[in-house]
């Protein structure tokens, strides 16, 4: 009897060792550079429903084929995968879009941080006529001949006023609720020391250690910066962007760009604002030598390819949307004059 | 006690008189031209799961830019609302892109009808210079290099053989699950009475008195026969299609098309092979006077199209596909060359 007794209490104290050595495993690692992301909050869902159905209609387009989805498509890690996009009349852009995802997070949106907000980014594309090739007062006559679309601006914003602010207001609540948490690195983050292997974990030391998360770092891992594409050699590119020096004016911002955020890298290839880099491995390696004056080994290179495939979150899940349909007074699309 | 059982039997009385009431409300209406469409059965969940991910992939064409949901989107009632649709290179289609919903139940694929099954039909756009632009072979090399369809394919089909034929199959397998069921007209047919109005219901009178019914019968209100456009009157068009003498190499058979199907036309527009009829009421005008000889009222037209409002479906409801990323060795797009 006593032996069972002791028998018992040393599996109690066993188990209670093993209970608060988990406990240890799962703390937190609140000193990194790097945060998890933060969870969406106070967004009306009714927004969010009107937002998504605006994302992917292409009737906000003058062709009346090209949506918001189109070059920021929610399959493919909310970007197109092409060097630079297409836009109406199958005109080539001029930069490499940027993912959708997350985008709530960076300081300002567009490469050249032109828009200080969602909302006033989302109203560019529609009016550029390199992409959507529509107007303001066009799109809205669009959606005001749609009956479907009438009620729903009425029930979200509780006011018969459909303008382009309510469009993008939409727009832009729906691009809120786009983030993509619980990747791996979050999870190790968070404490959970299997969620990372030690060729991964490598990677990010060198990330750390060789300044990459000087400009990569918080929780989008970029985004929260402008940045001179070509710091210790100058970057040789076709492309005509001049970044930032557009909005400011400023000589000093010119080839300065929005940091681009590295979560779901995995997913939004090619990169950098001329979609030159084809590949990680390559983006790694001109990033190193561009911005860092560093020369990666191969080992090193595929360590911190590695630690970037971990920044793949759960991707936005949802029913796709089934637009209303247009009537007999819509304007009809024009793709072809 | 004596009346209290008395109430009781005639409380059942009265309710086995409402259910039977009920019941014969409800008889089916067996005898109409049109049928209820049948429940989809036995489809492979895995196979539609990545044939939804094939619909939706861009990457199946030249450009990285075009998938089958780019002309038949699931978000517009399974077409483009383009008059003639928008292929590789913006370069105009030849003629307007039919509605991928209940297709299955058509009797051939294609305006003439040039693919006998949905699984021949997929092939067709990919390979098509004027719309996805690509070969078979280059899709087939893109798909094998994608570790996770690599993976799902082995999975859906069993063996490691990634030909166009797995392809076609599994977009065909997700295809033949997008029915339209529920529709409003379907309540009517399956007994109960409320589910249209009188208008509507003396519509669908007309459209069966007058001949359109025809033609346009079956679950699917067409899809079941090729019929000449311009039978009473020749039809004026700037098209070229041909329509099935392209198949038969029969003189009778030019401008025959595949009757299409009206379920969902409130979604569908514009309507003919051409996309000529911009709105419902143009197309049941000119039907009534090209193929019946007949010159429907104002009234009479807008009770045919208030009838044709009561085939729309339940749309296919379904999650965004997340498309597995390509990886360093995936042909690149090439949109601009």
């Amino acid at each position: 009897m006593k032996t069972s007794v002791t028998w018992t209490l040393c599996a109690i104290a066993a188990a209670t060792l093993a209970v608060s050595g988990h406990a240890f495993a799962q703390q937190k690692r609140t000193n990194e550079p790097v945060q998890t992301i933060p969870a969406v909050r106070n967004i009306d869902p009714a927004k969010v429903a009107l937002g998504k159905k605006l994302f992917f209609d292409p009737r906000l387009s003058k062709s009346g084929f090209i949506s918001c989805n189109s070059c920021h498509n929610l399959s493919m890690g909310g970007t197109d995968n092409l060097k630079t996009s297409i836009g109406h009349n199958w005109q080539q852009g001029p930069i490499n879009s940027p993912t959708v995802l997350n985008s709530s997070l960076n300081l300002a949106q567009f490469w050249d941080g032109r828009a200080a907000t969602l909302k006033e980014q989302a109203g560019g594309p529609i009016a550029n006529p390199g992409e959507m090739a529509f107007t303001h007062e066009l799109a809205v006559d669009t959606l005001k001949s749609i009956p479907g679309y009438v009620a729903e601006f009425k029930q979200v914003f509780g006011h018969d006023k459909l303008t382009i602010d309510e469009v993008t207001t939409a727009i832009a609540a729906f691009e809120e609720t786009l983030v993509t948490p619980n990747s791996r690195f979050d999870r190790w983050l968070d404490g959970d020391d299997r969620a990372l292997v030690k060729n991964e974990l490598d990677g990010y030391k060198l990330f750390k250690d060789s300044g990459c998360v000087a400009c990569h770092n918080g929780p989008n891992l970029g985004g929260n910066s402008f940045q001179k594409m070509g710091v210790v050699q100058a970057y040789k590119t076709a492309s005509t962007a001049q970044g930032r020096v557009e909005v400011t004016g400023k000589d000093a911002d010119r080839l300065n760009f929005k940091v681009p955020t590295l979560r779901n890298i995995e997913l939004t290839y090619p990169y950098f604002h001329d979609g030159a880099a084809e590949t990680m491995t390559q983006a790694v390696d001109l990033m190193g030598r561009l911005q860092l004056g560093r020369e990666f080994s191969q080992d090193e290179n595929a360590k911190i390819v590695a630690f970037l495939k971990t920044l793949t979150g759960q991707q936005p899940q949802f029913a796709l949307p089934i637009l209303p349909p247009s009537t007999d007074k819509t304007p009809k699309p024009r793709p072809f004059n």
